[in-house]
């Protein structure tokens, strides 16, 4: 049973507005809100060129007996941003979002995610946890969170299993987290998916493409090690980047010993990156992201 | 002769609007903006506490030929606010801001302050630097800044040296930085003074207080040396934070090496607190800062 | 059960000699080694003043069939050293250290190290955790590790209490970890205990002594909170220092986000000071500590 | 005329050893330093390999009378390591190496050196500053360094450039740092210099090849801006790497400041590379380093 996440604000909702900047939206958006007896506690805008840029904004408002109101506030932002290309999402801040967890072998990004939700440090449900491995079933379940396995399908298509694991998912969960989990997701089931999909992969300066990549960096002597969280996009490991980490290492550090540190930071990086989506931090814009 | 500074922005104002928080002050304030044909470009509000706490907000806006309306915006916004106890102040960030530097004999905060200033990295002019000694006076007036000897008046009575400084600062500068100046201001001096006072100081967990402190940090063993940059009050290094950073150190760093490391912080954290003073992004409120 | 710990090294040993500093201690020492069929893998030394200063050493060396050999080269260190006020310890790096935790209510860092055990990241095995409350109890015989409650005395005499904690360690443990163990230690059961001790505590710039720091930090607005690990003296969190560490905040965090990301690095200070110690990494001397 | 650095100790020495490994060789070396009547002051050493590793160790020994007593202790360092396939250098640490700088029209890099160096925090004499752009010529001069103006040859080829380079530095310099000396070095060119250069370029998180890093690092939204110094070999860019850093940025960050932010970064990382270097702390092997 999970402790109760500070991160859950009642009557507070999060609005995020996105779009072909113009004047005048933060006062329509602002006004708006002012109408509907919300009270702003934090807001947050940004336009990435004032002439002609795209236009991003958070902003997030308390509003007694919120629940009741939404509709109306909702009907209210479709009259209001009607006619422009500003999409708009509006969040009720006392519902935590449902995160599914894919994990394989490599449990060290799983059992900090399910220690941190356990503690209220995230504002989540974990519906169900999924890999391809069974090694962490007892782990997993031990935080009462249900686990599923699902091997992964031999050769290269891997339809079978990633069908098993969207009809787990479809409908469950808002959105997935890969924790170390080694398979490629297929274009067609990111589509089926339709929920965002976030990923930690470790990152070296310079990058070591391919295999060993610790035992690479090794040989090459780096003196940082770092870990980079992003949505998952078809093109693997280049979609929008939600945070990045380093951390110092030297020569006496060993290939396990890199591993080990850079396991730290993964799953530093990873939560953090998950708290921010949790709390609608992020925005996806192009190939990368606004982070409020 | 400086660079021009990409941090000073034709055609934009800077608002920061602070005070008890009330419904309605965003939807008011960008309302306002808008009908003075102004376009938001980053927009930054927080509320210390959602239900009867204190507001505050910066807004960068542009708006074609600033120069000429902001007389005008001035007295919509004098209107506006009227009758709430909301303290607004807008400027104009094609001005630089006039910056006075009061050094002692140490001089890598004030070289490096001088140095970024000719770069084009602070949205500054720099009328004047005045020490209580002559050692930096030739490099000083290397970079084109006045210099003014004012040695410090012997004994415990600063007041004749202050008095000086008052004379040669009023009227003429919008802020002072003490870069590394060893002298302790005296309550009546900062009241003559009546412009914000930027100091740096280092710092160390725990804290060392008093003479030789790389010392004392060095018997302790610390593994972290740090520095704070902080706006001055009467109340000695105790003012409202404005930014802190630290570093690593080992117990192989001899005392000098401890102070040479120091040195690199204090330079790194002051000149990041100039700059963001420089840019409005600052609000002092209690004895804490909110820097957007 | 355990994983196998990479930081265990069969046939390593680990000498440390710590005393006044002459001429010939690094070639005694050498001479020992290599005279004892021993192979240097690393060699670190550090003296604080060349001219009759304080002499640290650690070797990390490979000699097959070290346990058989060690009686041997003990003796040899023995007679090489004698006469000369040089301190030695020789241990065998395949030998875990037996480290008790202390814990009470918050349970970051206990977790934290009993997953890094459970994944070999700590050279050591946990014979027993005690804590002053029960909440715990589960979570660690979950990780097969025996659990004992010994309430605190109430009232300032904790002689009962800590009488009982002595007991258990007395004989069974090589040092002690105080994971948030919220109880004032007396002198006379340090004295008992007669094994290392290690603490972390929080760590602000500047210090906010007695209760509520972090509401305390808040108030004063921080930017940067941190942790320090330290071995554990009479004088209340005031002994030599390991390691320390820093986090940036902002005037946006509440004082329970201060807390959680606290939590964050006191859990990577801990383990980091753990790791070291367990590795025979720390040297104290005086009031500091050389970390090799 | 620059300060004297703290860093040039008087009656000191630094040998470096460096080979294959085998056992004996810290008792051999010590012994040596023993009864050519030095006092060790810091022994670092490491083996990448317990067996059939290569051997890297780093001494810095107290002598009296030093540079009177250095050929002697050079011949017994000769026939000690006869035989074996150890590489060894001696340094006297009272004896600055003389650094040249290369620069082109970035000033942040080269202005940090001359600084650092005037400061007396750089043990090194700096003859001359070459560039191939005449703007830096009144500031160089200005700290007492001769300044130097050599144009790249038009074209592909420069070896008539390069060649007029190498006829400034030949034997007037011990290494040279490429202070964002924007052009690419021929093979002919290091193999003449036959001394170390030492390079920093930006690093990022991927990393972006070509032309304007920085706006390609923007687009891709990066969260952190880093730097790595290297020793440059003909493979550009991929010499072994003596030190390496990173900030954190934002999206607000825009090109420029990214730009600015990475010259902060640059001019740490290679002022810590050139530290390093020239305490003779850096061993190269294969395409790493081993840093003490």
């Amino acid at each position: 049973m999970a402790a109760h996440s500070p991160h859950l604000l009642p009557d507070h909702a999060c609005l995020i507005v996105h779009g072909s900047d113009r004047p005048g939206i933060v006062a329509a958006v602002s006004a708006l809100i002012t109408r509907n007896r919300g009270n702003i506690v934090a807001f947050d805008q940004y336009s990435d060129d004032p002439t002609g840029g795209a236009y991003f904004q958070r902003v997030l408002f308390h509003r007694p007996d919120l629940s009741a109101a939404l509709p109306e506030i909702e009907a209210d932002l479709g009259r209001t941003l009607e006619g422009s290309d500003l999409r708009w999402t509006i969040t009720d801040q006392s519902v935590p979002k449902r995160m599914a967890i894919l994990a394989s072998k490599q449990d060290h990004c799983l059992l900090d995610l399910l220690w941190r939700h356990r503690r209220g440090d995230l504002p989540v449900t974990i519906p169900m946890v999924i890999s391809n491995h069974t090694d962490a079933a007892e782990d997993v379940r031990s935080f009462g969170v249900p686990f599923f396995h699902v091997p992964s399908t031999p050769g290269p298509d891997k339809s079978a299993s990633e069908a098993e694991i969207v009809k787990l998912l479809a409908g469950n969960v808002d959105f997935v987290v890969l924790a170390r989990y080694m398979q490629i997701l297929s274009a067609d089931f990111l589509e089926k998916l339709a929920v965002p999909v976030i990923n930690i992969h470790h990152s070296f300066l310079p990058a070591f493409i391919g295999a060993e990549p610790y035992k690479k960096a090794k040989e090459r002597g780096v003196k940082l090690i770092g870990a980079t969280s992003h949505y998952v996009t078809t093109d693997l490991d280049e979609g929008p980047i939600i945070d990045q980490d380093t951390i110092r290492v030297t020569h006496a550090d060993t290939v396990a010993e890199l591993a080990r540190r850079g396991a730290d930071v993964e799953r530093q990086v990873l939560s953090r990156a998950v708290l921010w989506h949790a709390q609608d931090r992020v925005i996806q814009h192009g190939n990368h992201t606004i982070v409020f």
